[in-house]
């Protein structure tokens, strides 16, 4: 048995009443969270499990970015100011098409190491066409939580090579589920047609319809990320983006949309009524140029909204700091400066992913019962605020932290990163290998 | 005699081709850039003064922030999820309002260490209304090169107490430049009236009349950062802004001017005819929701722009990794991908930053002759672009990068930061001394 308690300077709650703790200490369990003990009358000495004692740094719940593209983590730096199709077409269609399975592997274990030395324990990933029995196994051995699927296109407009049959795309991603889904307790199946542009009515609609013999898994896909992709969704279907999803039922509080930048009033209230999550990516969405979501709308009218970095080459890391930050900053300007403040967006960060991947009742806080997805800042640095008090904990969470914040970061209770460094991962075996593959998989594509 | 050899991975010149040298050794001789010497035809080891070499790492000229305020770091957090004019009249004028010389020097020292061992060796600084030597023996302690002065109002109406009558506030001013301007050859005098809504129309110009007594000094000024502030100032002169500063002959190649959001096309060319300097503070634009600066136009003007973090709580940071990313984000929205790519903003923070203050001659570029002010960043990991070609390089340090990835900082050949540790403060000491003084000043603001 697994059995230890971390005491901390804080615990930052993220519960329904926001609660934040002192002086008192998380107990765990095997994979579980049991309780939060109050020290005042508790003999830490006599307790019969291992103690860990923080008593200078901040204990949060794990983060969750609902949106990630593991697959393309080594093309970092190779695409950069592009606009949406441009960098799909000139270099991110190419790179994944050129992807073999060492490749990939690559590329998701360095993904995965970023994610989780930067705190992120739970992920919702979109792998590319071919070869997601590699990331699935890379999940499992990272021992991240993930909601995870093959990309799907029977389409390809921009670069014809890069897609399949709509019926081996459909085969493909049903056989990969019935291995996948609830292969261990951490993984789930996420069903992933790319965005309207790549993949047929039939592809589209009948990924939805397989979810039915997956109970748990989801429906992860982007929408209306950028102007020239809404004009030709508009072009194709005759209709918008999301009144398209609606006309076909994919709209569900099974599914995720990753950016959701351009919307019409209607098209808002789909999502609120059919109880459809948002992805807001706002690195992502600023490096493309694809524009400002309106997360404070979306927030106002109760629509679910969580984070994601999206891939490598759009942002450049994945680290969910950067996305807490942006969150809380670009929309002041439109909004006024007393929207998403810090507690807001740290929410986004944690419960409110959670609660987009119905993963609720399992992670998003530090609860008893919950599973023990969590992480230790230290916020202990000259450059944070100087004064104690709750607000402040999440204003040095989202606007003064970074991934070098994170000390130590456990998921279901296992303990993965160290005093900063992973346990997993050899961060210059890490670089050495993906050196190799890039160079190999560059080869390739220019043949 | 300091003589030394810096042997770096590669060096980032920031020179007018952009030069990146590898194989090659930058030798500094007291406070100075001597040579770029290649090392193919040189043997280290009959070298007659100090090599270190650093295989691994990237070295860049010191970062040059143009827009600072030292005197508010301790307030970081204080002053969240406000807009400009009630963040200075409910939170900003009370606080320095209520500085006395131990909490000034213990905000500095916070802001100086911040600064540092974030790669910042070049700042022009806007003090508070009082005590502004105490920030110049500070200045002069922690080894940063710096022009500054301390912050003139002589109108407030929005926290009356906190102002100086015209004659006090330009003979303390006065007084200050003759002690400190070229007190020490990394400190100049920066006359700093705070902006139209805190300066008659007789302190703004005497003020720009008294640099003629300081040769090198600058003209330090806020404007057009938020939309109630401009409308005032238009309710107040009858003028826009920068046609105001124009009508009373503030606009110069000596002036720096904070911001700059809300311009119309007359005030864009009134700043380009007469060299003004515009200071983008992309983090404090955001946040206290003011707008988006049309940086690339300014730019394709030919208008100068550099970078500054701000105060503290308006960002919560001052790491230039947060500008320097921003700058590049915010604008691609607006104005397309493809503006703002990373060697561009990478300048903004380099040698642009040295030509807005007119020390283009000393600093800003890694080259002969120049002061040697330079910062070793660690780009050797596993989250940094895989390829090593020099657009990865630029492209590393302005969308991946943070403070940590600040090694070592050397400014007027003067070793300050090794390691990423301070080797002039003491990080646990500066938090403990800022957690007494600013509880002792919030004390004092409750009079």
């Amino acid at each position: 048995m697994n059995k230890f308690l971390i005491i901390p300077k804080e615990i930052v709650t993220s519960d329904s009443a926001d609660n934040v703790y002192r002086k008192s200490a998380v107990e765990i369990v095997d994979q579980t969270i049991t309780s939060i003990i109050a020290l005042k009358d508790f003999d830490v000495r006599k307790y019969d499990g291992t103690v860990l004692e923080f008593p200078d740094f901040t204990l949060v719940p794990g983060f969750i970015q609902t949106h990630i593209h593991l697959c393309q983590t080594m093309f970092r730096g190779l695409a950069d100011d592009l606009q949406l199709l441009d960098w799909l077409k000139k270099r991110i269609f190419p790179y994944e098409n050129a992807h073999n399975k060492n490749s990939l592997k690559s590329s998701a274990r360095l993904g995965l190491h970023e994610l989780q030395i930067s705190g992120t324990t739970t992920i919702l990933d979109m792998g590319t066409v071919n070869h997601q029995e590699i990331i699935f196994d890379e999940l499992i051995n990272s021992g991240i939580r993930a909601i995870a699927g093959k990309c799907m296109m029977d389409i390809n407009d921009l670069y014809s090579a890069f897609k399949e049959s709509t019926e081996v795309s459909l085969a493909t991603a049903y056989e990969l589920a019935k291995e996948f889904h609830l292969k261990d307790d951490k993984i789930k199946y996420g069903f992933a047609p790319r965005f309207v542009l790549s993949c047929s009515e039939k592809l589209l609609r009948e990924t939805s319809e397989m979810m039915r013999d997956f109970p748990g898994s989801m429906y992860h896909t982007h929408s209306s990320e950028n102007q020239d992709e809404v004009a030709e969704v508009r072009r194709r279907t005759g209709k918008e983006n999301i009144e398209y999803f609606e006309s076909i039922n994919i709209l569900s509080d099974k599914t995720v949309l990753a950016h959701c930048v351009h919307l019409n009033n209607r098209e808002i209230s789909s999502l609120k009524s059919s109880n459809t999550r948002v992805a807001h990516c706002p690195s992502s969405n600023l490096k493309l140029g694809s524009g400002i979501a309106n997360i404070p709308r979306y927030l106002r009218e109760g629509i679910s909204v969580s984070l994601g970095a999206d891939g490598a080459p759009c942002n450049n890391n994945l680290s969910v700091f950067n996305e807490m930050r942006l969150a809380a900053l670009i929309h002041k300007p439109i909004h006024g400066a007393s929207v998403m403040d810090a507690k807001t967006v740290f929410r986004l960060a944690t419960i409110e992913g959670a609660k987009a991947l119905n993963l609720d009742k399992e992670i998003g806080s530090i609860e008893p019962g919950k599973k023990a997805d969590i992480v230790l800042l230290n916020l202990n640095k000259a450059d944070k605020c100087i004064l104690d008090t709750d607000e402040n904990i999440y204003s040095d969470i989202v606007y003064s932290s970074d991934k070098n914040s994170v000390r130590e970061v456990w998921i279901n209770g296992k303990h993965l990163v160290e005093n900063g460094v992973s346990k997993k991962y050899d961060e210059n075996s890490l670089i050495a290998e993906a050196k190799y593959e890039l160079n190999q998989l560059l080869k390739r594509t220019e043949n």
